[in-house]
C-alpha cells in the first residue's frame, strides 16, 4: 500500500515552526519577567514584545518587507534580541554581522548577503564610513546608541535612531505565516584563508534546535540544567550563530535575561553579582579572563554554570573555574550547525576533583535528534571503543542546508548526506565524544589516520626537543607519511634516528600506532606560525611542496 | 520581494522529523539502561532496538508494510513500547485499541481503521471470537502471552506468538526514510452516545509532543520535573493517547522504565518499590486506588513524581497524596490533542499545604509552542483576569488534523481553525488556566456563560437540597435559561422561591451571575444517571424536550 499522509480537515491549523512560535509559553506566563541591559534599562517580557512589534512597523516604515535583508551591527543588547525576533517574523532575513572581521571583509558579507538595511551600533560607524561608497544593496542605515544621541566623527546619512524610530511605531504587528523553510538568519564564517562563507538557518532549524537545546539542558540529572529560575546572560556574541541559540531558549521558557553590551570583565562581573546571573556560555579565553580579572575576587561565581565551547578547553582552566564553584561544561559545535551538537554534562559518579575537570573538557553526548558518527575515510562507522578516532559526521534538524550561493562548497560540506564537521573525533561505550584534531591536521597513512597534534605531544617530551610539527607527505605506498619538522633546545642535539627511536617506544608502549613513526624527521631553526601564534601547517605543506 | 526558501545542497540530508530519529539519543549513550516487564522479564536498550528490528521482520514476514495498519491489543508492556517505534517506522500505522470497549465497539474501530493484522494478548481472545467472522479487513493475527503460551478455550487461528515470531527474525531492519507527515498512529475516543471517533498523529507531530514535553517536563525549576536518573512507569494505558505521549520521552532520554502488564495495585506498589520508580501518571480514580491499597502503607512512596489527568482532581485525593510525600500535579489534554496541553507546576511560593493541594489540581500552564486561548462564542478572547470564563481553543503541532473519515465532525472540531476543547476555562494573570466546565454543561443565557456546575454547587448549599441538577432550556429571549431539578432530603421541603431567593443571595454577594437565578425550579423524585454515576443530562435535556 501507498504511505498514508494524515487526513487534514480543510479548516485545521497545520502549525508551521515559526520563530514567532516559541514566543507562546512566555506571551502566557512571562508577562512580568525582566529583559535587563546593562545599567543602562530594564524592560518587562510585555513591553519587549510590544517593542517586537514597533521593530516590525519601524522596519517596514523603511520598506522593508518579506524577503527582504536586515543587517545588525550591535553588541550584546535587548535590541539585538528584538532583532532575533521581529526581523524572522516579518518574513524578513536576520543578517548577523561579524564586527569583528576587516571592513573589507564586512564589505564582502553585506554585499553577498544582498543587505537592504544596517541597523548599526554607532560604534562601528567608523567601518561603515570606510565601506560605504563600495555596498552594492545597502538603500538605509538605522542608527543605535545607548544614550541616543547619534554623533560621531564620521558621517553616514541614516534614516532614524533606534530608540526614536521604536517610539513612533504602533506596537501592534499582524506577523504573517509562511513556510516553516524559510530563511530566518544568515552569518558568515571566515576560515583561515578565503573569502567568508554565508549559513543560514529556517525558522523551522531555529525551532528545532531551541526545543533539543532545552530538553537536553533541562533533563540533566543536576549538573549543568537549565530551568525557569535561572537568570540568563549570554557571554558569546549574538552575531556569532544567535549566541549559540541560547537566547531562543531563554526568550521561549521565560527567563529572566541580561544583557552585556560590550564584553568587559568588569561589566560582566557586576552584571552577574547585581542581576544574579546563573546561566552564561563563553569561550575558555573569556573564562580565564574573567578568573583572572582583579574584580572577580569579590564576586560569588557559585551560583554560575557556564557552556565552554568554540575552542578546546584546557583542562587546568577547567579545574581553575570548578575551584571557584562555576558549573563549566563543554558544549560542541560550529556555525554550520547553528551550532549545539553536544553537551558534556557528568553523568557518572567521579572519583575527585581531577576526574571532573578531565569530564568536563570532553567534547560531550549527543543531544537529542542528532545522528551522530565517527567514520574513516570510506564513511564507515569507526568502533565506539574509546580509541578508534574517526571523522565526525552529522544529521541534526537545524544543520545549514549549505553555504550561500556557493553550490560547490555546500556539496563537500555535505558530501554522502552527512554534514562533515572536519574534526576527528573519538566516542567511548558511554557514547561520550572527544574531539582529537582537525581532519585537515590528521595523517592518513596506511588506512589509518595518526594524529598529528598526539605525535607532536609525543616527540614534544624528548628532552632535546623545543618545538615541533608534524605534518604529511604525499606517498606513494601508503597515502600519507609523517614528516617532524623540529626546534632543539639551544645547546641540545639529537639524531632523526633518536627521535624514531623516542617514538618507536611509546609505540611498543601502545600510546599511538606504529604508522606514526615519522619516516623523516628534519631539525629546523624555526617553524612557521600563523598570525595568533598557532603553528601554521598550510604554510609548512606550502614549503615542503615546493 | 518574495520569502526566501532556503537553498538546500543537492546532497544535504533534509532531516524529516521521524518516530526512528527519537531513539539516536538513547542508541549513544543508553545502551546498558533497563526496560523491565512486571517481574517476566528485564531487557537492555541493546536488545529493545534489536527487538524493534525483529519486530518489523516478523511483521514484514506476515505481509505488513507501508500503509497498512497494525492493531495492537495488550496491557502496559515492553512489547507495546516496541511496536510503539516497530510500526510507525515502518511506515505502518499502529492501532491502538481501547481494549475497554465493547466488542462491537472495538469491531467497530477495527473494521473504521481497516487493521490489516491484529497482535492481541491471548487474555482478548474472547472478544476476538466474538467479533472475528464481522471483521472485514483483518488477515491474520499474531498471539501474545506472557509465558508463552497460546492456549485458550476460544480458537482463532493464528500466524503465531510474538516472543517465537521474533526469535525467528533478524534484527536487522533498515527502517525507510518518508514524508513526516505520514500517519504514524490510530486510536479510537468514545463520547457518551454516537460511534466512536478515530484520531490520528503523524511522526511530525509524535516527535513535536515529546520534544515539547522533555522541555516543559525538564525546565522546572524543581518541582515535578523530569530527568535522566528518574524511572518511568506509566499507570495510564498505552492505548489511550500512546500512554500521554511519556514512553516516547522516557525512551528518548534514555530512562530506564517499567511496564507493568495489567494494572493491579499490589503489582504497581511493588514495582515502584522494587524498581525504584520515580515519575509515573495515571487518572484521579487509581491515584486514589493507589492510596487506599492495604500494601500502600509499606511502600515509601516519597520519591514518585505523578501527573495526574483524565478527570477532575479532587483537592482531598491532591492532599491525601501530598500528605504520603508524592508529588502530584495536573497535565491537561484529550485524546484530540495527543495530549498535553498545559500542566500544573507549582511556580510560586505557597503559603501551605492547603495552598499546595489547590495550585496542583488546577489545570496549568501551557507548554511550549502552545497557543491556548479562552474565548466567547464569537471567538473573540475573555480578559485572562482569574474570573472570566470562555471555551479553551488551541493551536500546537500535534493536534489531531480530523477524525478518521469523518469530514462533518473534523470541521466542528476545527471552527475557526482552531481546536475546539469543549471545555470552559478560566485563565489568570500568570497564566494558570482552570477548566471550570463543559461548554455542552454551560448555559448560554444573555451573551453570559453560567457554569451549571457552579450554579449546582450553589443550589447544594441549601440545607433542604439532597441532590440537583441544572440545564439549560432554550429561550426565544435570552437564549438560554437555567432550570434545576432538585431532590429534598425526605422530610424536608421548599419552593421553587427559597431556592431562587438563596441564588439571589449569592448573586448578590458576587459569588454568581445574576444571569444563574433559575426560571424554573422542579422538585422530583429522582435524577437520572449514567452508568458511572454521573448525572445524566443528555437524558435529562431529552426528557424536558419531550
Amino acid at each position: 500500500m501507498p504511505l498514508q499522509s494524515i487526513e487534514v480537515a480543510p479548516s485545521a491549523y497545520t502549525y508551521p515552526l515559526l520563530v514567532k512560535q516559541l514566543l507562546h509559553s512566555a506571551r502566557a506566563t512571562a508577562d512580568g519577567q525582566e529583559i535587563v541591559y546593562r545599567d543602562r534599562s530594564r524592560l518587562t517580557y510585555r513591553q519587549f514584545f510590544e517593542r517586537i512589534g514597533r521593530l516590525a512597523n519601524a522596519l517596514r516604515a523603511q520598506g522593508i518587507g518579506q524577503g527582504d535583508t536586515v543587517a545588525f551591527m550591535d553588541w550584546d543588547s535587548h535590541r539585538y534580541l528584538e532583532a532575533f525576533f521581529a526581523v524572522p517574523m516579518m518574513g524578513a532575513v536576520l543578517q548577523t554581522v561579524n564586527v569583528r572581521l576587516s571592513p573589507e571583509q564586512i564589505l564582502y558579507t553585506l554585499n553577498h548577503a544582498k543587505a537592504d538595511i544596517v541597523v548599526v551600533n554607532v560604534e562601528f560607524i567608523p567601518i561603515l564610513a570606510i565601506i560605504r561608497e563600495q555596498l552594492e544593496t545597502v538603500k538605509k542605515f538605522v542608527l543605535i546608541s545607548d544614550d541616543g544621541s547619534t554623533m560621531s566623527s564620521f558621517k553616514v546619512p541614516y534614516a532614524g535612531e533606534y530608540e526614536a524610530l521604536l517610539a513612533a511605531a504602533a506596537p501592534e504587528y499582524d506577523f504573517p505565516e509562511f513556510d516553516e523553510n524559510t530563511r530566518a538568519t544568515t552569518f558568515y564564517t571566515t576560515g583561515t584563508t578565503g573569502l567568508p562563507k554565508g549559513v543560514y538557518f529556517s525558522h523551522r532549524q531555529l525551532v528545532l534546535h531551541t526545543m533539543a537545546v532545552t530538553a537536553a539542558l533541562g533533563s540533566a540529572a543536576g549538573q549543568g540544567r537549565l530551568h525557569r529560575q535561572d537568570v540568563y546572560m549570554p557571554i558569546t556574541p549574538m552575531f556569532h550563530v544567535h549566541a549559540w541559540g541560547l537566547p531562543y531558549v531563554a526568550t521561549m521558557l521565560g527567563l529572566k535575561q541580561v544583557y552585556p553590551g560590550r564584553y568587559a570583565p568588569d561589566t560582566l562581573l557586576q552584571l552577574i553579582r547585581t542581576e544574579g546571573v546563573t546561566f552564561s556560555h563563553c569561550v575558555p579565553t573569556i573564562l580565564h579572563m574573567l578568573l583572572s580579572s582583579k574584580a572577580s575576587e569579590n564576586v560569588d561565581l557559585s551560583r554560575c554554570k557556564m557552556i565552554i565551547g568554540g575552542a578546546a578547553f584546557p583542562k587546568g582552566l577547567a579545574a581553575a573555574a570548578l575551584a571557584r564553584g562555576i558549573d563549566v561544561f563543554t558544549g560542541y559545535g560550529m556555525s554550520e550547525s547553528c551550532p549545539i551538537l553536544t553537551i558534556a554534562h557528568v553523568r557518572d559518579e567521579l572519583p575527585d576533583a581531577d576526574a571532573q575537570a578531565a569530564e568536563r573538557i570532553r567534547t560531550g553526548y549527543s543531544i537529542p535528534l542528532v545522528d551522530l558518527r565517527t567514520v574513516d575515510m570510506q564513511m564507515l562507522d569507526v568502533p565506539r571503543d574509546g580509541h578508534s578516532s574517526g571523522e565526525i559526521i552529522v544529521r541534526a534538524p537545524w544543520l545549514t542546508q549549505g553555504y550561500l550561493h556557493n553550490p560547490a562548497a555546500s556539496e563537500e560540506l555535505w558530501a554522502g548526506s552527512y554534514l562533515h564537521t572536519g574534526d576527528i573525533g573519538v566516542l567511548d561505550p558511554r557514547g561520550m565524544l572527544t574531539v582529537t584534531d582537525r581532519l585537515k591536521d590528521v595523517i592518513k597513512t596506511g588506512g589509518e589516520w595518526v594524529s598529528s597534534l598526539e605525535l607532536e605531544s609525543i616527540i614534544s617530551q624528548h628532552p632535546a626537543v623545543n618545538e615541533v610539527a608534524v605534518v604529511g607527505v604525499k606517498d606513494d605506498k601508503w597515502g600519507e607519511r609523517p614528516l617532524a619538522m623540529i626546534v632543539l633546545h639551544q645547546g641540545r642535539t639529537a639524531t632523526p634516528e633518536e627521535i624514531r627511536a623516542h617514538v618507536q617506544k611509546l609505540a611498543d608502549e601502545g600510546h599511538i600506532s606504529k604508522f606514526a613513526i615519522p619516516d623523516q624527521v628534519r631539525f629546523v631553526d624555526s617553524l612557521a606560525h600563523t598570525s595568533v601564534g598557532k603553528l601554521d601547517k598550510k604554510a609548512m605543506r606550502r614549503q615542503l611542496a615546493n
